[in-house]
């Protein structure tokens, strides 16, 4: 796939992972001033992405930063025990990206629309994290310990509340001042099979043309003046990308060149119009499913001394 | 869209109006056995298939009896005037289906799964339908004149029982003895732009093979013992449709054979492996929208005595 | 509190504990043909209720069986560790009376209203039972040593679906043959402490006038065919009965004679009609800890050779 | 019933025509500094309670404004025309109130918790309310002449977010500077007749003790630093006021003295300790029509020339 004819189609990688793989795909060679770790698991891969300068950046379409992705097919599967591998994996993963002192206080910012079960993510993982920032102001001694300061917040879509995501977060974290905003949001994917099967940290926040909401203003640390941990999930993907993979597989097997074809795939896909979304019809409990697994790993993260057990005493 | 390849993938054409397209565009002409008329409205087109004799049957792939389309790309609009004529319209042809005294008892079925959004319409209609059976039992005078004893029925999907769907609703109509079943289902579609804006009656009820749930039995007067009205609406496609038109598209814009091209398209096609279903994002408020259409027109077609403002009376 | 008064003001107690002290209390001694077993635990005390004549039937109101209550007050705290125990206490009462081979299919039957939350116990239990049934169709083999063969429905309530509970429940009784039927239902309570903390398990299924729905007819041995077990959970009280209880306490504060008080008390309740029901403002936490523990026990008692971890595994 | 034994026992009268109607009963004549008009119509009865000096804040408990009470027991009912006439009678009221320019924002803010069916009355209306401020940013000319800029919010509850309900407003209200805020609260009434057929306007917004959520800090014009109009509606009582109710009409049917039994009551109710909250079992029926009613008298009042058929084309 073309790197140029997404931008044309106007359709934005959100993950650092496919925009490195198609644009290698065409260089044929490591992209200069990316550089690329990798850990493997057993239920899961973890590739790390670091955009290392500003070239690099303009490269790859993405701010300088690391960002971490999180591959676990297992995610579609009924097994509660594989799901808990990849909540400690992505735990661990967030506890290295996070580095703060216990007393630090994190706001969980859940991004997206409740009422649209795609875009639904970011306030399933809220209504799942451990919130603990009003406990420390009445029982600051018994929470010693383990337990940090977390608030947490779902601002919604501007066609909900008329009023620009970013403002909200904004107007909120200059009352309640933390040290870092952790944002969860449901993002367009590149291929079906990544959908809620890959998951992206990145320490950069997010930036304008990512996610599927109507997100016009960054949430990063300019925008917001303190550092911003975005997570990410593919839960949609482009009926157009699916046409244009198709037709590249079948050019591919016919020995034919792609260069030579892409006006006539260009044509073929001008009714799809670069908008027509897809989400597989699993995706309730997907959606699901993949929130409990950020949920807990965020919880993990923020909370090391308490056990998974005894979160329940703490959720509302 | 080759038919043969269609069976070879699994793929199901749950629409009458799909089904004659393909296999006319393979023939060119006329189907023997097939009747077709065709109503015009502002916001609607409304197509009649008639399949008329067993040879038609064989060839279509569907059981000989009357299949009317309601196309109207206005419900996926925000205009409630443009609902509403939809709603006259799809009651109208359902009074001309239905043909049955007043005093007739109907037995309205929700099909599919309501934890599933793309699977959930049938439960959603049933949840807005009128439902009056209880109230003759106590009330009958004051409510001849217009009200038709109705009762309903969301049976759920096998994997949510551990029953057959056809076992339960056919236990409840031996205890309750309707004239009449009025079936609801999600299909799945051939083309995406289908999803949502097509409304299929077909007085033939519910046949193994089609929709989007576990339904392995049919729903039809031979297993019910009751003549059985489908309303259906496609709410998915299939990823691999969308793959093969495209690739169809792009060979026909070269000036290319599709005949040639099969055995490529086969393989190219062979990851989707004709299950990977897809539904546009957003699901939650097509389904919203088209249950409140079907259930309106459900309602006027039963109830003609009945103002719609005054079914919040009735409604639990 | 007077057992007449309770009668004259349609008020039935559901519970067989309250039916039992209440009748007590006017006559002083245990009562003829009622015998009491007691257990107690660290987070339960279980009583069980045997009703061994027709004559203690006439006096108690409540068909010849067992009746177990297990009353837990930690139900309404967030105390998993806790919840887990009071599940494990119930699972245990509850093979006790189901006493059936591994064969066995059995019917769980959900009661209730899913739209009213008071009335939604029924429903989010079924909801959360492990349904197992259509899988021995399919691999009976693999599931041989520990599960046994469950379906599961909410049939909903009249006011929904037109037609009697009772005629639903045995239309697909006849079709599918269990063994044994478990109802589970939703109670109103003589006192605001027993709701949601006090569960009752009766061998005698659902009798005329239990639960707060429209349950007209019994869903029981006579009316099924099969055993039929019932699970019920105050979750509404009375008014009048909360009224009731404070004017009653008032005059034993007073030294006065509570006989003497009663044509008073009876005008004071007047405005309250029996029939002012209420819950508490934490209703929703309420039932949904409540169907978890239930519905947890039925598993257990189900499935002895599924360990909780697997459960994820079979639920749809 | 005893305005000082309501306050020892921890109980807040939310409702200014409660509080005027406890307080004059005590002493048989009007309040110094209230003064009271009424509206009656077919379908409610309103009550427009003026508090003018401070002398009558103190008393009454309340600061000094308006509140003006629509009470319509009608609401209860599945009428659909009363409740119709009744969105209009508050809108009329709402308008009044309200006295602003077309061109000044409005923000709606919707409190209470999501989660806890009687607390969800606030965040059910802001769903229902036709949402414009994002739409004048991008066609204003359109919009002129009957819409007016209105931004929505349901800030949730201290123990969802871990943030103060009105520090999270307060951040919002800097970034969007309206030029008022309408808040909407479920509140505790003193009978269970009011819940959900009374609802009360107050120009003074909401203060500390108010409602049946945890809100610390008042929503007013001294901590927004913008008009507050709040919108109220009882969806909870205290089991102790329905316990003292009936105490005291006891002992006036028996024809006792309230004063010389005050200590007895006051024992009769310790073990009730003032917390224990209960709603109509019917709570979700009533949170959703009295939500419709609500969010319908906000749009007509803010939205003029828009008709309500067409709310559907802004709705998200």
């Amino acid at each position: 796939m073309d790197s140029k004819f997404l931008n044309k189609m106007g359709i934005t990688l959100d993950l650092a992972l496919e925009a490195r793989e198609i644009i290698r795909g065409e260089t044929g060679q490591e992209i200069p001033g990316v550089r690329m770790d990798r850990e493997s698991y057993d239920n899961a891969n973890v590739t790390i992405v670091h955009i290392e300068d500003e070239a690099a950046q303009t490269i790859m379409g993405k701010p300088v930063g690391t960002y971490v992705t999180v591959e676990a097919p297992v995610i579609k599967q009924n097994n509660q025990q594989a799901h808990k591998e990849v909540t400690e994996i992505l735990a661990e993963q967030l506890k290295k990206m996070i580095d703060l002192p216990m007393e630090s206080n994190v706001l969980i910012v859940g991004l997206g629309n409740w009422n649209a079960t795609p875009d639904a993510l970011g306030p399933r993982v809220v209504d799942k994290c451990l919130v603990t920032r009003h406990l420390f102001n009445y029982a600051p001694q018994e929470l010693q310990g383990g337990m940090r300061p977390v608030s947490a917040l779902a601002p919604g879509v501007l066609g909900l509340t008329g009023i620009e995501t970013a403002e909200i977060i904004r107007g909120v974290v200059e009352k309640t001042r933390p040290a870092l905003i952790i944002a969860i949001d449901s993002l367009a994917a590149r291929s079906v099979e990544r959908i809620s099967t890959t998951i992206q940290l990145a320490d950069t926040g997010i930036n304008p043309g990512s996610g599927i909401g109507n997100k016009r203003a960054g949430i990063n640390q300019e925008t917001m003046g303190v550092r911003v941990i975005a997570i990410g999930v593919p839960t949609v993907t482009l009926a157009a990308v699916i046409a244009q993979d198709a037709i590249e597989k079948y050019i591919q097997s016919t020995g034919g060149q792609l260069g030579d074809a892409s006006l006539a795939i260009k044509k073929v896909l001008e009714p799809f119009g670069g908008n027509l979304t897809v989400t597989p019809k699993e995706i309730d409990t997907l959606i699901e499913d993949t929130a409990q697994i950020i949920a807990g790993s965020i919880n993990m993260a923020m909370h090391p001394g308490i056990s998974p057990q005894d979160y329940a005493y703490y959720l509302h």
